[in-house]
């Protein structure tokens, strides 16, 4: 924190607030443990004077963001060389250094080397033999050669069957022949791939003695150890600028020919004899492991993109001051406005449910991956379907969130200074990647559906959707008291109806005489309209009970406030909905305007400490890199000070005046 | 247009439009004349190989950025000065060549001289004396001066009132000392301030006499008219990079005891005389007719900002083929996906809708400004609500919309050769400029509840509120039938509700002891829900009387779409507010199942018209500046080209590889 003085406004509401940072802040963190190592990582990282930056990015170009983004990634590299020598290099710590937290301070626009990291070795780990394991991991921990991995393609993304890039197998040569053979096969955005890695893992079509195997892994070399130029028939480069994630270095690589030796095919799962005899493998849903354990990490890291951006939000509404409620006072800090309280307390309460949801949803993936390891895949499709709709929800809510901050601060939001484009850059990024949000939802959808039609065959369905087997038992929902209890069954009332519709559709449709496939895309909206409300009851459901079980662990003073975001959370939530609920609960207008009332007054009895919530959060000045979210509040000092750094400031008049402008004014005269 | 062959899958649409798309591009241009108009500033302006780029401007540096756009604005102020001098100037050219059509397709980022045009020139002739035009007029329409406008502070936006700058006239020198005492009063934003205008229009407070005199605009030299540095006293310079608009070249500006002489103060509507004396203006509300004038601008600016999403999104959907919905075929166009329809095809129509909808206010606007000049200030109040609420509606619809469209292009939608991102980032800063939209929905509402109370009292209501009326004499709204005139009738009874609803409430906080103003804070979220709906029955009403009118007009095969655009887009626009609707008419969940299968059959009928519907809207590929969105749907083929300008692309092994690279990689071997 700098030395300056707080800003009274803000000092003011520090000083008022009922409850100890402190606490929240370990919970927040995991535990003291994880409190203390996060400040240890932050000490060694942020007081590094290598990895500060005198000039924002946000003024260099693509290049030289690249070229200082490399630097940066070299230096942490090094740095996570020596975590691991003395074995300190845990999950957190890469979660930390390569996510949005602690990352983010020192790489904004991400870093390079981030897929080599999460992405190469882990394949290798996953899908690589113990001798090919032997044979690579430790180059690979070593940065001895740094990888990418390369599955998307130019024209075709979600839909993985539909990749073209193919490596067809020479017995002759024990050599695989591998292709992008069009320009939609090229691999496209692949981290790291543009300039950085020489190695990658490429996924692509196996043919061996003429037949098509599936999808397979093989790692490529890339670009020559030394001279680091491309190798014959790798076509490469950088995809060029983007919204967000601008120093990913996000590639491109067309391969043309390039044989590689039979052992670079990964084999744990499948294997390619010398003689091209192709070992199937065993148990195709392993990969739904993977891609369940990404999503639920997701969920996670839309938590702390909200966190970010409602301290930013919530401290600048404590400073600045404008419109008068009161025409004889003077203008009030904004937080006073119910117009703008009803802006941000919704996402800190937000923030607040999904890092629950997603704590909670990473032990059941670990429940349930426990599960499958032993054979037992009951659970998997319930905690894939979950884990879809939750995925989707959270970064759908966590994007618009960021922005509803962003345009909560007005014009000042729109300035790079207050970090809220990049934040928004990182967040929508996210609705994406790793599954396209509307096709999780379908995913989700197709699940709901199914196990609808099983419980109106008399089947007692697993716990996350047991409550489709209570609505069937109800005509109607009676007990809608407004107790916190009863929104949440009622959510998950309205849910079940939603799927019945989706199913009642699809069911027409079929009668209709479309196939499943097709009568399913006419039915898309409402399929993907059940999902969301499948997730939506989901998080009510466990805000509702880890909040109260929070509650019950911390002190009062920390219950107290936890029990008003829950309530927040709820109620907005519910009057987010409020058309699916007046469809299918008897609720009148005085009801709606009951929870509306009640939203307002949760909206004050947040007001006096909504500033020390997010200052709980407990995210360093650096992390939230902020003009308008410094701790100390002096927002206008801050805003003043970027400018100075500002390249077109350093000069008082700038070339372009004699160049071109003086020319165009006096040309007349 | 290219002339590589057009993609196979969108010239199949075009072949199966059932309209010819011609008629619509003349309608949407404004009839026969402006659409030749409009192809002839293309022409001079986009066949000039002086104003094309040949490295997109997201590859360079905030100042490079600055310095490559000043050039292009030179060129294009001599090109106005051409046209000016043959009389060919006329409003739609500069907005042509200042706004997002043609003028976005030179300068995507923004033209440093717009404000120069649009509010230096505008000032002088509205607020300057005869004496005062003929002074600077002259100059400032030869651009021997350039000129900004500074009205906003570091400190201070919507509130004029609270404005810090200040004017203090010295009768022994005839002079205004003006002064920004503190740094939250430095101006901020103005366009151009920064390095390129030498003069502005500086909005302060006046004091003359040592009395406070309320804001007074000052023309202000700010620069050398010769070496361009900065006048003594004036601290100026770029703001710095922002999410959009990025070469607009936002300044800030402080002034210490710069003086300027008497005449210097624009005294159309107030004067200060030679001994200080004041004169006050006649009439104050004179200045809400610039305020109306910008706000009908901008929604016919959000309608342009989804015709240009749109295309570049429905064509991208032709093109791109992902996941199968028959699992025995290949993949299709994704526009097959009835979920991709529903992201594209309400965009399409809320286009179309808006731009109905801002030339009509456009032309309430003349009425009414005729009738105030006229000293006929009845509708006045009427008018001001109703653009505040529709700018603020039409912004944030726009915002959203064009970022639906980026999402349904997945990965490509977030390379900025989509150019989704400059697109986004124009769209939503006007949810933020002349007027931040919570405040507009603010005096929207302001007016409501006080015409509520009007017609509580028997009054009848001007045109645009007359609904009011109308719902007070319903016990409940019985007619629903799903009728396009119903849905309209249901809109407005629905907001009359919505009104009541917020008058009660606000009635309610003064019984319970607040002020008004007070009552109106704790209110806020009910008044902002009450504007909201009365723009969007407004927006239904207009799109039900325009849409139909022009569809008398029109050929029946254009009449035909025409009228699939209004059902889809009341329909959408009624399940959008569903929970309103549920609230207030009594509807079942059949009523709301069946509204939402009308939602899909309408996209369906629009399907077969989509790309040539957006074709129409005939925007040249260099409006659109898209690699996703061009003319002949290579979108593969220019996305490739797009990266073969990357300046990273032209090396195949970056410097940073030697530098740091390398040198980590090798560490420890």
């Amino acid at each position: 924190m700098p030395a300056k003085e707080v800003n009274p406004d803000i000092q003011k509401e520090r000083n008022t607030a009922t409850f100890n940072p402190r606490e929240f802040s370990v919970l927040w963190a995991g535990g003291e443990e994880r409190y203390k190592e996060k400040k240890t990582l932050e000490k060694m990282f942020l007081e590094d004077p290598a990895l500060e930056d005198d000039l924002p990015v946000s003024y260099l170009s693509h290049k030289e963001l690249y070229e200082h983004s490399l630097r940066k990634a070299c230096i942490i590299g090094e740095k996570i060389r020596k975590l691991r020598a003395d074995g300190e290099d845990g999950v957190d710590t890469y979660n930390a250094l390569l996510g949005g937290s602690l990352g983010a301070a020192i790489l904004k626009e991400g870093n390079p080397l981030t897929l080599h990291y999460v992405m190469f070795v882990p394949t290798i780990m996953g899908q690589g033999t113990m001798d090919q394991q032997v044979e690579w991991l430790s180059k690979a921990w070593d940065c001895e050669i740094i990888g990418t991995y390369a599955q998307t393609e130019l024209g075709h993304g979600t839909f993985l069957r539909g990749l073209e890039t193919r490596a067809d197998y020479d017995p002759k040569t024990q050599e695989f022949v591998i292709n992008t053979p069009s320009l939609s096969s090229y691999k496209w955005w692949p981290g790291g791939l543009g300039h950085t890695a020489n190695h990658a893992v490429v996924v692509a079509q196996l043919y061996t003695k003429g037949v098509h195997r599936g999808l397979a892994p093989f790692i490529v070399q890339l670009r020559d150890s030394d001279t680091h130029k491309p190798m014959p028939g790798i076509d490469i480069g950088d995809i060029g600028t983007k919204l967000g994630m601008k120093s990913v270095n996000n590639g491109y690589l067309g391969l043309k020919n390039v044989r590689v030796p039979l052992n670079n095919m990964l084999m744990k799962n499948q294997q390619v004899l010398a003689d091209g005899t192709y070992v199937a493998p065993k148990n195709s849903v392993l990969t739904y492991g993977t891609m369940m354990f990404v999503r639920c990490a997701l969920i996670r890291d839309t938590a702390q993109s909200l966190a970010k951006a409602s301290t930013i939000a919530t401290r600048y509404s404590a400073v600045r001051r404008q419109s008068p409620i009161d025409p004889n006072q003077p203008e009030p800090q904004i937080m006073e406005h119910t117009t703008q309280q009803l802006k941000l307390f919704p996402q800190i309460a937000k923030a607040i449910v999904f890092k629950t949801t997603g704590d909670g949803i990473w032990n059941m993936y670990n429940v349930i991956s426990g599960e499958i390891e032993q054979g037992n895949l009951d659970r998997l499709p319930e905690m894939h379907a979950l884990s879809c709709c939750l995925k989707a929800i959270c970064s759908a809510d966590a994007a618009a969130g960021v922005e509803t901050c962003r345009l909560s601060c007005g014009g000042h939001g729109y300035m790079d200074c207050s970090n809220f484009p990049t934040i928004y850059g990182m967040t929508t990024a996210v609705c994406t990647y790793e599954g396209e949000n509307t096709v999780m939802l379908l995913q989700t959808a197709r699940y709901l559906v199914k196990v609808y039609g099983q419980a109106l065959n008399g089947e007692k369905l697993v716990p996350t959707v047991a409550y489709i087997n209570e609505a069937l038992t109800q005509q109607k929902f009676v007990n809608f008291d407004g107790s916190l209890e009863s929104i949440v069954k009622a959510f998950q009332f309205v849910a079940a109806n939603k799927t019945r519709i989706a199913y009642e559709q699809l069911e027409l449709r079929r009668k209709q005489g479309h196939g499943t496939e097709v009568a399913a895309n006419l039915c898309g909206t409402f399929l993907t309209a059940a999902a969301d409300l499948h997730g939506r009851a989901f998080l009510a459901q466990t805000a509702y009970t880890e909040l109260l079980e929070l509650s019950r662990q911390v002190s009062p003073a920390l219950a107290d406030v936890l029990k008003v975001v829950l309530e927040l959370y709820l109620v907005d939530a519910c009057l987010n909905r409020i058309g699916d609920f007046l469809r299918f609960i008897e609720l009148t207008d005085q009801d709606v305007t009951k929870l509306e009332v009640r939203l307002e007054s949760c909206l004050k009895r947040l007001r006096p400490n909504a500033v020390t919530l997010v200052d709980s959060f407990d995210l360093h000045d650096r992390v939230l890199d902020s003009a308008l979210g410094a701790y100390d509040g002096n927002v206008y000092e801050h805003i003043f000070e970027s400018t100075k750094k500002n390249p077109l400031n350093k000069e008082p008049v700038n070339g372009s005046f004699h160049k071109y402008l003086k020319p165009f004014m006096k040309a007349h005269l």
